[in-house]
Protein backbone atom coordinates (compact mmCIF):
# COMPACT_ATOMS: atom_id res chain seq x y z
CA UNK A 1 0.00 0.00 0.00
CA UNK A 2 1.28 3.78 -0.52
CA UNK A 3 3.31 5.30 1.93
CA UNK A 4 1.02 7.84 3.37
CA UNK A 5 -2.60 8.91 3.37
CA UNK A 6 -4.26 12.43 1.11
CA UNK A 7 -5.63 14.75 3.54
CA UNK A 8 -9.30 14.10 1.73
CA UNK A 9 -8.94 10.19 2.85
CA UNK A 10 -8.52 11.54 6.69
CA UNK A 11 -11.08 11.87 9.06
CA UNK A 12 -10.21 14.04 12.70
CA UNK A 13 -11.95 11.92 15.23
CA UNK A 14 -12.29 12.67 19.02
CA UNK A 15 -11.81 10.15 21.73
CA UNK A 16 -11.64 10.82 25.64
CA UNK A 17 -14.73 13.49 25.24
CA UNK A 18 -12.30 15.63 22.78
CA UNK A 19 -9.09 15.64 25.00
CA UNK A 20 -7.57 13.67 22.01
CA UNK A 21 -8.61 14.83 18.23
CA UNK A 22 -7.06 11.96 16.08
CA UNK A 23 -6.73 12.00 12.33
CA UNK A 24 -7.68 8.12 11.30
CA UNK A 25 -8.43 6.85 7.30
CA UNK A 26 -12.14 7.14 6.73
CA UNK A 27 -11.69 3.98 5.03
CA UNK A 28 -9.40 1.66 6.48
CA UNK A 29 -8.44 0.63 10.10
CA UNK A 30 -10.37 2.67 12.83
CA UNK A 31 -10.15 2.60 16.12
CA UNK A 32 -13.02 1.69 18.65
CA UNK A 33 -13.53 1.40 21.92
CA UNK A 34 -10.68 -1.41 22.13
CA UNK A 35 -7.62 0.85 22.35
CA UNK A 36 -8.66 3.22 24.55
CA UNK A 37 -9.94 -0.02 27.11
CA UNK A 38 -6.65 -1.25 26.59
CA UNK A 39 -5.19 1.99 27.30
CA UNK A 40 -6.56 2.50 30.50
CA UNK A 41 -5.93 -1.04 32.12
CA UNK A 42 -2.23 -0.68 31.85
CA UNK A 43 -1.23 0.92 35.70
CA UNK A 44 1.82 2.80 33.73
CA UNK A 45 2.96 5.73 35.92
CA UNK A 46 4.85 8.71 35.50
CA UNK A 47 8.54 8.49 34.55
CA UNK A 48 8.08 4.62 33.03
CA UNK A 49 8.64 4.01 29.55
CA UNK A 50 5.94 2.22 26.99
CA UNK A 51 6.03 0.12 23.80
CA UNK A 52 3.23 -0.48 21.65
CA UNK A 53 3.20 -3.45 19.19
CA UNK A 54 1.18 -2.98 15.66
CA UNK A 55 0.18 0.69 17.32
CA UNK A 56 -1.89 1.67 13.60
CA UNK A 57 -2.84 5.51 13.89
CA UNK A 58 -1.81 5.33 17.42
CA UNK A 59 -4.95 5.23 19.75
CA UNK A 60 -4.07 3.08 22.32
CA UNK A 61 -0.50 4.49 23.21
CA UNK A 62 -2.07 8.10 22.65
CA UNK A 63 -5.08 7.33 25.28
CA UNK A 64 -2.18 6.20 27.67
CA UNK A 65 -0.57 9.74 27.43
CA UNK A 66 -3.20 11.69 27.71
CA UNK A 67 -4.19 9.81 30.65
CA UNK A 68 -0.50 9.14 32.57
CA UNK A 69 1.87 12.40 31.98
CA UNK A 70 5.73 12.14 31.09
CA UNK A 71 5.41 8.26 29.57
CA UNK A 72 8.32 7.68 27.39
CA UNK A 73 6.21 6.30 24.78
CA UNK A 74 7.48 3.94 21.70
CA UNK A 75 5.11 2.45 19.04
CA UNK A 76 6.15 -0.46 15.97
CA UNK A 77 3.93 0.04 13.17
CA UNK A 78 3.98 -2.15 10.13
CA UNK A 79 2.28 -0.16 7.57
CA UNK A 80 4.05 3.03 6.23
CA UNK A 81 0.57 4.99 6.38
CA UNK A 82 -0.32 4.12 9.42
CA UNK A 83 3.04 5.07 10.59
CA UNK A 84 2.89 8.19 9.44
CA UNK A 85 -0.07 8.89 11.13
CA UNK A 86 0.82 7.64 14.13
CA UNK A 87 3.75 10.53 14.02
CA UNK A 88 1.20 13.41 13.32
CA UNK A 89 -1.48 12.31 16.07
CA UNK A 90 1.03 12.60 18.66
CA UNK A 91 2.42 15.44 17.54
CA UNK A 92 -0.84 17.61 16.98
CA UNK A 93 -1.91 16.25 20.44
CA UNK A 94 0.80 17.32 22.38
CA UNK A 95 2.43 13.61 23.71
CA UNK A 96 6.12 13.30 23.06
CA UNK A 97 6.83 9.54 21.53
CA UNK A 98 8.51 7.66 18.77
CA UNK A 99 7.16 5.58 16.04
CA UNK A 100 9.21 2.97 14.53
CA UNK A 101 8.02 1.82 11.30
CA UNK A 102 8.63 -2.02 10.71
CA UNK A 103 7.38 -5.50 10.83
CA UNK A 104 7.99 -7.10 14.76
CA UNK A 105 8.96 -10.58 13.20
CA UNK A 106 11.98 -8.59 11.58
CA UNK A 107 12.29 -5.08 14.08
CA UNK A 108 15.06 -2.60 12.82
CA UNK A 109 18.04 -2.40 15.44
CA UNK A 110 17.35 0.86 16.74
CA UNK A 111 13.93 -1.72 18.27
CA UNK A 112 16.15 -4.29 19.57
CA UNK A 113 17.83 -1.86 21.91
CA UNK A 114 14.42 -0.90 23.85
CA UNK A 115 13.60 -2.11 27.40
CA UNK A 116 10.44 -1.21 28.67
CA UNK A 117 8.22 -1.42 31.80
CA UNK A 118 5.31 -1.99 29.53
CA UNK A 119 4.31 -3.55 26.56
CA UNK A 120 0.63 -2.56 24.74
CA UNK A 121 -0.97 -4.49 21.81
CA UNK A 122 -4.06 -5.01 20.60
CA UNK A 123 -3.35 -7.53 18.03
CA UNK A 124 -5.19 -8.47 14.68
CA UNK A 125 -8.49 -10.40 15.79
CA UNK A 126 -8.53 -12.39 12.89
CA UNK A 127 -6.39 -15.46 12.10
CA UNK A 128 -4.58 -15.67 8.26
CA UNK A 129 -6.91 -18.55 7.86
CA UNK A 130 -10.54 -16.63 8.23
CA UNK A 131 -12.53 -14.97 6.00
CA UNK A 132 -11.00 -11.89 4.63
CA UNK A 133 -12.48 -9.32 6.37
CA UNK A 134 -12.19 -6.56 4.63
CA UNK A 135 -11.28 -5.29 0.72
CA UNK A 136 -9.24 -2.54 2.43
CA UNK A 137 -6.04 -3.55 1.85
CA UNK A 138 -4.72 -1.34 5.64
CA UNK A 139 -7.95 -2.49 7.53
CA UNK A 140 -7.36 -6.33 6.06
CA UNK A 141 -3.76 -5.88 7.85
CA UNK A 142 -4.79 -4.36 10.57
CA UNK A 143 -7.42 -6.92 11.20
CA UNK A 144 -5.90 -10.45 10.05
CA UNK A 145 -3.40 -12.23 11.70
CA UNK A 146 -0.14 -12.34 9.31
CA UNK A 147 2.25 -12.43 12.20
CA UNK A 148 1.32 -15.41 14.96
CA UNK A 149 0.50 -14.50 18.70
CA UNK A 150 3.37 -16.12 19.93
CA UNK A 151 5.61 -13.71 17.61
CA UNK A 152 4.11 -10.54 19.82
CA UNK A 153 4.49 -12.48 22.57
CA UNK A 154 7.98 -13.16 22.09
CA UNK A 155 8.89 -9.91 20.73
CA UNK A 156 6.69 -8.60 24.07
CA UNK A 157 9.25 -10.86 26.04
CA UNK A 158 12.72 -9.54 25.15
CA UNK A 159 11.52 -6.01 25.00
CA UNK A 160 10.18 -6.24 28.73
CA UNK A 161 12.30 -5.51 32.01
CA UNK A 162 12.00 -8.46 34.74
CA UNK A 163 8.86 -7.45 36.29
CA UNK A 164 7.45 -5.38 33.36
CA UNK A 165 3.65 -6.05 31.84
CA UNK A 166 2.29 -7.11 29.09
CA UNK A 167 -1.55 -5.96 28.05
CA UNK A 168 -3.33 -7.53 25.15
CA UNK A 169 -7.05 -6.81 24.24
CA UNK A 170 -8.11 -9.57 21.93
CA UNK A 171 -11.93 -11.35 20.87
CA UNK A 172 -12.78 -13.44 23.54
CA UNK A 173 -12.74 -16.39 21.25
CA UNK A 174 -8.89 -15.46 20.12
CA UNK A 175 -8.14 -16.57 24.71
CA UNK A 176 -7.12 -20.30 23.79
CA UNK A 177 -4.18 -18.69 21.32
CA UNK A 178 -3.43 -15.77 23.67
CA UNK A 179 -2.55 -18.27 26.43
CA UNK A 180 -0.76 -21.17 24.67
CA UNK A 181 1.19 -18.05 23.28
CA UNK A 182 2.29 -17.18 26.46
CA UNK A 183 5.30 -18.73 27.08
CA UNK A 184 8.14 -19.64 30.28
CA UNK A 185 9.59 -16.01 30.72
CA UNK A 186 6.25 -14.25 31.47
CA UNK A 187 3.69 -15.53 34.61
CA UNK A 188 1.41 -14.43 36.90
CA UNK A 189 -1.28 -14.03 33.86
CA UNK A 190 -4.91 -12.64 34.45
CA UNK A 191 -7.65 -12.42 32.03
CA UNK A 192 -10.48 -9.71 32.65
CA UNK A 193 -13.39 -10.49 30.22
CA UNK A 194 -14.62 -8.06 28.88
CA UNK A 195 -19.20 -8.49 28.45
CA UNK A 196 -22.02 -6.61 26.75
CA UNK A 197 -24.43 -7.60 29.33
CA UNK A 198 -24.61 -9.78 32.51
CA UNK A 199 -26.10 -13.07 31.34
CA UNK A 200 -23.60 -12.75 27.97
CA UNK A 201 -20.41 -14.15 27.32
CA UNK A 202 -17.55 -12.24 26.84
CA UNK A 203 -16.38 -10.44 23.41
CA UNK A 204 -13.21 -9.43 24.48
CA UNK A 205 -10.87 -10.26 26.97
CA UNK A 206 -7.63 -8.01 28.47
CA UNK A 207 -4.67 -10.57 29.00
CA UNK A 208 -2.39 -9.53 31.39
CA UNK A 209 1.09 -11.09 32.32
CA UNK A 210 4.59 -9.98 34.35
CA UNK A 211 7.89 -10.97 32.96
CA UNK A 212 9.57 -13.45 35.54
CA UNK A 213 5.74 -13.69 37.33
CA UNK A 214 5.31 -16.90 39.07
CA UNK A 215 1.76 -16.12 41.11
CA UNK A 216 -0.96 -18.68 39.56
CA UNK A 217 -3.45 -17.77 36.45
CA UNK A 218 -6.27 -16.31 37.22
CA UNK A 219 -9.98 -15.72 35.44
CA UNK A 220 -11.26 -11.98 36.61
CA UNK A 221 -14.97 -11.79 36.98
CA UNK A 222 -16.35 -10.06 33.72
CA UNK A 223 -16.37 -6.35 33.41
CA UNK A 224 -19.38 -5.49 32.63
CA UNK A 225 -19.62 -2.72 29.28
CA UNK A 226 -23.58 -1.36 29.09
CA UNK A 227 -26.14 -0.76 31.31
CA UNK A 228 -29.22 -3.14 31.35
CA UNK A 229 -30.15 -6.25 30.77
CA UNK A 230 -30.78 -6.49 26.72
CA UNK A 231 -29.48 -4.22 24.00
CA UNK A 232 -31.22 -0.51 23.59
CA UNK A 233 -31.47 -0.06 19.57
CA UNK A 234 -30.91 3.41 19.58
CA UNK A 235 -28.27 4.30 21.82
CA UNK A 236 -25.60 1.90 23.75
CA UNK A 237 -25.37 2.82 27.26
CA UNK A 238 -22.00 2.43 28.78
CA UNK A 239 -21.79 1.74 32.51
CA UNK A 240 -20.53 4.79 34.36
CA UNK A 241 -17.27 3.00 34.81
CA UNK A 242 -16.77 2.64 31.10
CA UNK A 243 -18.02 6.25 30.40
CA UNK A 244 -15.55 6.98 32.89
CA UNK A 245 -12.86 5.88 30.64
CA UNK A 246 -14.42 6.33 27.56
CA UNK A 247 -15.34 9.97 27.64
CA UNK A 248 -13.01 11.47 30.70
CA UNK A 249 -9.88 9.27 30.17
CA UNK A 250 -9.89 7.47 33.95
CA UNK A 251 -8.20 4.06 34.48
CA UNK A 252 -10.00 0.52 34.07
CA UNK A 253 -11.31 -0.88 37.09
CA UNK A 254 -8.81 -3.57 37.30
CA UNK A 255 -10.00 -6.12 40.20
CA UNK A 256 -7.38 -6.37 43.03
CA UNK A 257 -4.13 -8.64 41.87
CA UNK A 258 -2.45 -11.07 43.51
CA UNK A 259 -5.24 -11.75 46.27
CA UNK A 260 -5.33 -15.44 46.30
CA UNK A 261 -9.38 -16.32 45.07
CA UNK A 262 -12.09 -16.69 47.86
CA UNK A 263 -12.61 -19.75 49.26
CA UNK B 1 -1.68 -48.27 49.12
CA UNK B 2 -4.25 -51.37 50.41
CA UNK B 3 -6.72 -52.77 47.98
CA UNK B 4 -9.94 -51.92 50.59
CA UNK B 5 -11.35 -50.00 52.80
CA UNK B 6 -11.99 -51.56 56.19
CA UNK B 7 -15.67 -50.36 56.95
CA UNK B 8 -14.69 -48.43 60.14
CA UNK B 9 -12.42 -46.33 57.56
CA UNK B 10 -15.68 -45.69 55.97
CA UNK B 11 -18.60 -43.14 56.24
CA UNK B 12 -21.74 -43.08 54.03
CA UNK B 13 -22.52 -39.46 52.99
CA UNK B 14 -26.24 -38.50 51.62
CA UNK B 15 -25.49 -36.47 48.23
CA UNK B 16 -28.55 -34.73 46.14
CA UNK B 17 -30.54 -34.71 49.39
CA UNK B 18 -30.26 -37.54 49.98
CA UNK B 19 -31.26 -39.51 46.77
CA UNK B 20 -27.85 -40.71 46.59
CA UNK B 21 -25.72 -42.39 49.96
CA UNK B 22 -22.08 -42.88 49.05
CA UNK B 23 -19.83 -44.47 50.74
CA UNK B 24 -16.72 -42.21 50.99
CA UNK B 25 -12.54 -43.02 53.46
CA UNK B 26 -13.12 -40.51 56.24
CA UNK B 27 -9.64 -39.50 55.81
CA UNK B 28 -8.59 -39.72 52.34
CA UNK B 29 -10.46 -38.02 49.11
CA UNK B 30 -13.84 -36.82 50.12
CA UNK B 31 -15.86 -35.58 46.70
CA UNK B 32 -17.11 -31.61 47.55
CA UNK B 33 -20.06 -30.45 45.39
CA UNK B 34 -17.11 -30.51 42.14
CA UNK B 35 -18.41 -33.52 40.73
CA UNK B 36 -22.06 -32.99 41.63
CA UNK B 37 -22.09 -29.58 39.89
CA UNK B 38 -19.89 -31.61 36.91
CA UNK B 39 -22.37 -34.23 36.53
CA UNK B 40 -24.93 -31.54 36.41
CA UNK B 41 -23.37 -30.05 33.51
CA UNK B 42 -23.84 -32.69 30.88
CA UNK B 43 -26.55 -32.86 28.82
CA UNK B 44 -26.63 -36.47 28.82
CA UNK B 45 -29.94 -38.64 27.32
CA UNK B 46 -31.30 -41.89 28.42
CA UNK B 47 -29.59 -44.84 26.52
CA UNK B 48 -26.34 -42.64 26.17
CA UNK B 49 -23.20 -44.14 27.23
CA UNK B 50 -21.09 -41.97 30.04
CA UNK B 51 -17.32 -42.86 30.75
CA UNK B 52 -16.07 -41.16 33.60
CA UNK B 53 -12.04 -41.02 33.79
CA UNK B 54 -11.08 -41.43 37.30
CA UNK B 55 -14.14 -41.90 39.14
CA UNK B 56 -13.17 -42.03 42.69
CA UNK B 57 -15.74 -43.19 44.84
CA UNK B 58 -17.99 -42.13 42.00
CA UNK B 59 -19.90 -39.04 43.33
CA UNK B 60 -19.96 -37.90 39.52
CA UNK B 61 -21.30 -40.51 37.63
CA UNK B 62 -24.11 -41.92 40.81
CA UNK B 63 -25.39 -38.08 40.36
CA UNK B 64 -25.67 -38.16 36.27
CA UNK B 65 -27.26 -41.32 36.72
CA UNK B 66 -29.60 -40.45 39.40
CA UNK B 67 -30.62 -37.55 37.72
CA UNK B 68 -30.65 -39.24 34.15
CA UNK B 69 -32.49 -42.84 33.87
CA UNK B 70 -31.18 -44.85 31.17
CA UNK B 71 -27.51 -44.35 31.16
CA UNK B 72 -25.16 -46.91 30.23
CA UNK B 73 -21.93 -45.67 32.72
CA UNK B 74 -18.37 -46.71 32.93
CA UNK B 75 -16.09 -45.72 35.56
CA UNK B 76 -12.56 -45.84 35.61
CA UNK B 77 -10.35 -45.77 38.25
CA UNK B 78 -6.92 -46.18 38.88
CA UNK B 79 -6.44 -46.78 42.77
CA UNK B 80 -8.40 -50.53 43.53
CA UNK B 81 -10.12 -49.25 46.97
CA UNK B 82 -11.67 -46.49 45.30
CA UNK B 83 -12.71 -48.32 42.60
CA UNK B 84 -14.49 -51.35 44.61
CA UNK B 85 -15.86 -48.52 46.75
CA UNK B 86 -17.43 -47.10 43.04
CA UNK B 87 -18.95 -50.56 42.34
CA UNK B 88 -20.64 -51.07 45.89
CA UNK B 89 -21.95 -47.57 45.78
CA UNK B 90 -23.26 -48.50 42.32
CA UNK B 91 -24.76 -51.40 43.60
CA UNK B 92 -26.53 -49.89 46.79
CA UNK B 93 -27.82 -46.98 45.18
CA UNK B 94 -29.63 -48.81 42.22
CA UNK B 95 -27.47 -47.81 39.51
CA UNK B 96 -26.44 -49.94 36.44
CA UNK B 97 -22.95 -49.33 35.66
CA UNK B 98 -19.08 -51.31 35.07
CA UNK B 99 -16.64 -49.73 37.05
CA UNK B 100 -12.81 -50.51 35.04
CA UNK B 101 -9.66 -50.46 37.31
CA UNK B 102 -7.04 -49.23 35.50
CA UNK B 103 -4.75 -46.53 34.51
CA UNK B 104 -5.46 -44.28 31.88
CA UNK B 105 -2.33 -43.67 30.70
CA UNK B 106 -2.17 -47.40 30.15
CA UNK B 107 -5.97 -48.74 29.91
CA UNK B 108 -6.94 -52.44 29.96
CA UNK B 109 -7.73 -53.86 26.91
CA UNK B 110 -11.94 -53.74 27.62
CA UNK B 111 -11.62 -50.34 28.22
CA UNK B 112 -10.11 -49.80 24.51
CA UNK B 113 -13.31 -51.33 22.95
CA UNK B 114 -14.96 -48.50 24.34
CA UNK B 115 -17.11 -45.84 22.29
CA UNK B 116 -19.02 -43.62 24.29
CA UNK B 117 -21.54 -40.24 23.91
CA UNK B 118 -20.34 -38.54 26.94
CA UNK B 119 -16.75 -38.36 29.06
CA UNK B 120 -16.72 -36.63 32.04
CA UNK B 121 -13.79 -35.89 34.25
CA UNK B 122 -12.36 -34.35 37.82
CA UNK B 123 -8.86 -34.10 37.67
CA UNK B 124 -6.36 -33.63 40.09
CA UNK B 125 -5.73 -30.30 40.54
CA UNK B 126 -2.66 -29.97 41.78
CA UNK B 127 0.32 -30.15 39.07
CA UNK B 128 2.76 -32.58 39.87
CA UNK B 129 5.30 -30.25 40.83
CA UNK B 130 3.18 -28.18 43.57
CA UNK B 131 3.72 -29.10 47.28
CA UNK B 132 1.96 -32.17 48.37
CA UNK B 133 -1.65 -31.23 48.80
CA UNK B 134 -1.87 -34.39 51.30
CA UNK B 135 -0.22 -37.15 53.70
CA UNK B 136 -2.91 -39.59 53.20
CA UNK B 137 -1.86 -41.70 49.85
CA UNK B 138 -5.23 -41.83 48.31
CA UNK B 139 -6.18 -38.48 48.37
CA UNK B 140 -2.84 -37.10 47.55
CA UNK B 141 -3.36 -39.97 44.24
CA UNK B 142 -6.71 -38.44 43.88
CA UNK B 143 -5.59 -34.75 44.10
CA UNK B 144 -1.80 -34.55 42.39
CA UNK B 145 -1.52 -35.11 39.13
CA UNK B 146 0.61 -37.33 37.47
CA UNK B 147 -0.76 -37.73 34.74
CA UNK B 148 -0.55 -34.74 32.58
CA UNK B 149 -4.33 -33.26 31.64
CA UNK B 150 -3.25 -33.76 28.02
CA UNK B 151 -3.40 -37.77 28.68
CA UNK B 152 -7.03 -37.57 29.87
CA UNK B 153 -7.79 -35.61 26.71
CA UNK B 154 -5.87 -38.26 24.69
CA UNK B 155 -7.86 -40.86 26.30
CA UNK B 156 -11.33 -39.15 25.99
CA UNK B 157 -11.19 -38.17 22.19
CA UNK B 158 -9.92 -41.84 21.67
CA UNK B 159 -13.51 -42.89 23.81
CA UNK B 160 -15.95 -40.88 22.13
CA UNK B 161 -18.01 -40.84 19.17
CA UNK B 162 -17.80 -38.54 16.41
CA UNK B 163 -20.07 -35.33 18.14
CA UNK B 164 -19.44 -36.82 21.98
CA UNK B 165 -18.74 -34.51 24.25
CA UNK B 166 -16.12 -33.91 27.19
CA UNK B 167 -17.10 -32.12 30.27
CA UNK B 168 -14.32 -31.46 32.80
CA UNK B 169 -14.04 -29.41 35.80
CA UNK B 170 -10.97 -28.45 37.40
CA UNK B 171 -9.69 -25.41 39.41
CA UNK B 172 -10.00 -22.11 37.87
CA UNK B 173 -6.00 -21.31 37.96
CA UNK B 174 -5.67 -24.24 35.84
CA UNK B 175 -7.42 -23.12 33.09
CA UNK B 176 -4.22 -22.53 30.62
CA UNK B 177 -3.58 -25.68 31.01
CA UNK B 178 -6.82 -27.44 30.15
CA UNK B 179 -6.57 -25.38 26.79
CA UNK B 180 -3.54 -26.35 25.96
CA UNK B 181 -4.84 -30.37 26.63
CA UNK B 182 -7.55 -29.71 24.30
CA UNK B 183 -5.72 -31.27 20.94
CA UNK B 184 -7.25 -31.12 16.94
CA UNK B 185 -9.80 -33.72 17.39
CA UNK B 186 -11.88 -31.91 19.82
CA UNK B 187 -13.49 -28.42 18.91
CA UNK B 188 -16.43 -25.77 20.38
CA UNK B 189 -14.84 -25.79 23.72
CA UNK B 190 -16.79 -23.31 25.91
CA UNK B 191 -15.51 -22.50 29.46
CA UNK B 192 -18.15 -21.81 32.63
CA UNK B 193 -16.39 -19.83 35.02
CA UNK B 194 -17.97 -20.90 38.55
CA UNK B 195 -17.19 -18.22 41.10
CA UNK B 196 -18.50 -18.00 44.74
CA UNK B 197 -19.28 -14.15 44.27
CA UNK B 198 -20.21 -11.63 41.27
CA UNK B 199 -17.03 -10.00 42.09
CA UNK B 200 -15.07 -12.89 42.60
CA UNK B 201 -12.43 -14.47 40.31
CA UNK B 202 -13.47 -17.86 39.09
CA UNK B 203 -12.35 -20.81 41.37
CA UNK B 204 -13.73 -23.29 39.20
CA UNK B 205 -14.02 -24.03 35.66
CA UNK B 206 -15.92 -26.30 33.59
CA UNK B 207 -14.74 -26.84 30.09
CA UNK B 208 -16.88 -28.05 27.56
CA UNK B 209 -15.47 -29.99 24.37
CA UNK B 210 -16.95 -31.41 21.05
CA UNK B 211 -15.64 -34.43 19.14
CA UNK B 212 -15.44 -33.06 15.50
CA UNK B 213 -16.63 -29.74 16.89
CA UNK B 214 -15.35 -26.46 14.49
CA UNK B 215 -17.28 -23.71 16.26
CA UNK B 216 -15.15 -20.49 17.72
CA UNK B 217 -14.26 -21.22 21.54
CA UNK B 218 -16.82 -19.28 24.12
CA UNK B 219 -16.00 -17.59 27.22
CA UNK B 220 -19.75 -17.50 29.71
CA UNK B 221 -20.51 -15.47 32.36
CA UNK B 222 -19.83 -16.80 35.62
CA UNK B 223 -21.76 -19.29 37.07
CA UNK B 224 -22.63 -17.47 40.96
CA UNK B 225 -22.64 -20.13 43.46
CA UNK B 226 -23.26 -18.25 46.32
CA UNK B 227 -26.17 -15.63 47.69
CA UNK B 228 -25.08 -12.21 48.50
CA UNK B 229 -22.24 -10.11 47.85
CA UNK B 230 -20.03 -11.23 50.80
CA UNK B 231 -18.96 -14.51 52.74
CA UNK B 232 -21.52 -15.30 55.61
CA UNK B 233 -19.35 -17.18 58.21
CA UNK B 234 -22.44 -19.20 59.88
CA UNK B 235 -23.58 -20.86 56.46
CA UNK B 236 -23.29 -20.94 52.69
CA UNK B 237 -25.80 -19.59 51.28
CA UNK B 238 -26.27 -21.54 47.38
CA UNK B 239 -28.29 -19.66 44.74
CA UNK B 240 -31.61 -21.52 44.08
CA UNK B 241 -30.06 -22.66 40.94
CA UNK B 242 -27.08 -24.05 42.63
CA UNK B 243 -29.22 -25.16 45.64
CA UNK B 244 -31.65 -27.18 43.11
CA UNK B 245 -28.35 -28.77 41.60
CA UNK B 246 -26.86 -29.99 44.87
CA UNK B 247 -30.62 -30.61 46.84
CA UNK B 248 -32.54 -31.79 44.07
CA UNK B 249 -30.60 -33.41 41.05
CA UNK B 250 -31.57 -30.44 38.90
CA UNK B 251 -29.63 -29.62 35.35
CA UNK B 252 -26.74 -27.05 35.51
CA UNK B 253 -27.93 -24.01 33.62
CA UNK B 254 -25.55 -23.80 30.55
CA UNK B 255 -25.87 -21.01 28.60
CA UNK B 256 -27.25 -21.63 25.27
CA UNK B 257 -24.39 -22.64 23.28
CA UNK B 258 -23.50 -22.08 19.35
CA UNK B 259 -25.70 -18.57 19.52
CA UNK B 260 -22.75 -16.20 18.79
CA UNK B 261 -21.92 -13.30 21.75
CA UNK B 262 -23.95 -10.07 20.89
CA UNK B 263 -21.96 -6.92 19.65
Amino acid sequence: MKPAFDVEELSLDAFLGGRLQLWQPRRGYRAGVDPVLLAASVPARTGQAVLELGCGAGAAFLALGARVPGLSLVGLELQPAYADLACRNMLENGVDGQVIEGDLSAPPAEFRQLQVHHVIANPPYYRADAHSPSHDPGRRTALREETPLADWVDVAARRLVHGGHLHMIQKADRLPDMLSAIDARLGAVEVLPLSARPSRSAELVILRARKGGKTPFRLHAPLILHEGDRHERDAEHYRPAIRAVLRDGAALPWPESGRPAHR
